[in-house]
């Protein structure tokens, strides 16, 4: 019989933090695309727009002006998907299957600098380390406020990602419920920690000393040699890899890995710098690939909420452990991406090429910005 | 304290097929869009294309020539995501964490019909009814199949959802594998026949007598006044509604209702006339919304294959009962969509009008074709 080749015959793979499949046919790329492309993203953005909504002094869509800030701005979004309390009661469900939860909650846009024409790739290094620190203090500025059950830091990077304006922003939405995927993910944590299906390593572990899914996960990534595994980037804290169960075709996971981190509010300064650091250098090497800037989804998954102040509370602590996402949408080039749509949206993710080419393809590309390279 | 409304109130609803829930955000439809538009859908297709790989008599990607078929056409995906058995077997996992199942099966295409410039809504009865006589035959013949355990029948339309070519087609992808979306909302039936969670109402059940969850929701929601519901259109035996768990904006779930059906095979030669019928009204309507070939992802729910020939399988059509999902992407206008990204991607699927909204808007759309029309 045929031997397997992962690069070669189709699989399926598991994720075992949210529990799904993803089928892997890296025999696919050789397809050729006569289907839609994305336009190419501007590349001749000015520091000032003065059309633009958050540009410093500039007035919004609300109607309210910015102010001449000189570093990050946050604010509440001016069409926000959830509100702030109290909610309403909803009323009784009309039949069981049909039924309704208030949720209120906040809405901010944190905007990463006054520049229109940056990106996070493109930031100095004291400038990362202020969003990295920002990212902190919002998370516990909003995840300290009575009701609130989870803060969910996020970016949509590039118009194909429905990011409406190019001035770098992301933003945070803070809920009175632990939204769907956060939820399972910290589900399949705490089963890992309860009943761990890997027998115990020497990494990391919980304050409580229960294995991590996640610590565990990396942990093993480390010790694959590194050309043949799935680690784009690391530095003395910080890994950056494609997953085995990367559903975009060049999705990232952004994790800690000499420590069990429950959240951002527990990395210290050197941990922060070091953050800043590899966040830099990868965002680099996603624009090298294709030469533009690479467009994404990124999302910041950790304890749903800090503890109160003062408070040790290791049962969470014991559970979330720190990390990010990149969902990437491109595939081929500036223009052609990944469209996750029929067979995907019915069935299952599917992707064509395998998480380890991906890597490697990452692998190869520099940390000098294209942009700054020497022609 | 202030009412709830529904219309104005953010709120989560619960999606019993999948167990995820959707932020409903009401008051966001007022939000101006300033970010990337989609390029119209082309109106002037020839009715031939001599470029075209689904045409009659042209030659694919694959260097094969098409017959000059004259109603429908199936064949094997030049450019397959899963291909025949056998699939070599998998290595052991390196790590428990890292699992890999093999998979095998058969990515076919379906074309609708010989003429290009034709999409489902602009098909006569009679080639409809073809169409969905096709569906059963290829869902038949591929799920009795050795090795084969499920059958996924979908359509990309439109540019925006990842469909490459005009020519109206779909595709039938059959792996050795039950995918993840089926698998869950399937358990999710089993689930509610073991132990439903509403009042036993006269709404049809299988054959074994357990109540069916979808059966069930749609029994209710037949009893809402019509104006106030979720229903666009119904017929003898078929409806299309907005679901009360909705995700894209204008989301519609196909089923019958009068009795429970676990998939194509079962249908009466009448039901299938009723299917056809439905069908062409409901994406009529869809066209009509904005005026434009309505792009969306189709997919088609069923008992995962068919029981082997002869053979009665009481318990799996017990617990399926056939539907289909209707997710397109536009929002406001032929141009401007919802994007799914950053908040959905990395915690709940979030909207922005309420399926009631968008229910009451496809009602309000005309039967007859916008092109077909008096002016
Ligand atoms: O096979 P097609 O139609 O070229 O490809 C399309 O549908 C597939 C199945 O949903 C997706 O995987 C592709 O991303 C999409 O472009
Ligand atoms: O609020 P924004 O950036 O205008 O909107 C963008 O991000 C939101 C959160 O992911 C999405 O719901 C929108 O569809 C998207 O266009």
């Amino acid at each position: 019989a045929e031997q397997f080749d992962p690069a070669t015959h189709p699989h399926r793979r598991f994720n075992p933090l949210t529990g799904e499949h993803v089928l892997v046919s890296p025999h696919r790329t050789k397809r050729p695309w006569l289907g839609q492309t994305e336009p190419p993203q501007p590349t001749d953005l000015p520091t000032y727009d003065p059309a633009c909504y958050l540009c410093p002094g500039n007035a919004r869509a609300g109607g309210e002006r910015n102010p001449a800030y000189a570093q990050t701005m946050v604010f509440t979004n001016d069409f926000a998907a959830v509100l702030p309390p109290p909610a309403p009661t909803a009323p009784p469900a009309p039949h069981p299957l049909l039924t309704t939860r208030p949720v209120d909650g906040q809405c901010d846009v944190l905007v990463f600098h006054p520049r229109h024409d940056v990106t996070l790739p493109r930031l100095a290094h004291a400038d990362m380390l202020t969003v990295v620190a920002e990212w902190a203090r919002v998370y516990a500025a909003r995840g300290r406020q009575p009701g609130v059950a989870h803060v969910q830091i996020f970016e949509n990077k590039g118009a194909m990602m429905g990011c409406s304006n190019p001035h770098p922003h992301g933003q945070v939405w803070s809920l009175s419920e632990v939204p769907t995927i956060p939820a399972t993910e910290l589900a399949n944590l705490a089963r890992y920690a309860a009943a761990p299906t890997a027998a115990p390593s020497d990494a990391p572990r919980g304050p409580k000393g229960c294995p991590c899914l996640l610590c565990e996960y990396v942990h093993f990534e480390r010790s694959v040699p590194a050309n043949e595994g799935r680690i784009v980037v690391q530095n003395e804290h910080w890994v950056a890899l494609v997953p085995w169960w990367a559903t975009w075709p060049f999705e990232i996971l952004l994790l800690p890995y000499h420590r069990h981190i429950p959240s951002l509010l527990h990395l210290t300064d050197k941990e922060n710098d070091s953050f800043a650091r590899i966040l830099s250098a990868m965002t680099k090497r996603y624009d090298n690939l294709f030469q533009c800037s690479f467009a994404y989804s990124m999302g910041i998954h950790q304890r749903p909420v800090p503890a109160p102040d003062g408070v040790q509370d290791d049962d969470d602590d014991d559970v979330a452990h720190l990390h990010l996402h990149f969902f990437p949408p491109l595939l081929r080039s500036a223009t052609v991406r990944k469209f996750l749509v029929g067979f995907e949206l019915m069935a299952e993710a599917q992707r064509d090429l395998t998480p380890e080419q991906a890597a490697q393809r990452l692998r190869a590309c520099s940390e000098v910005h294209y942009l700054d390279a020497p022609a």
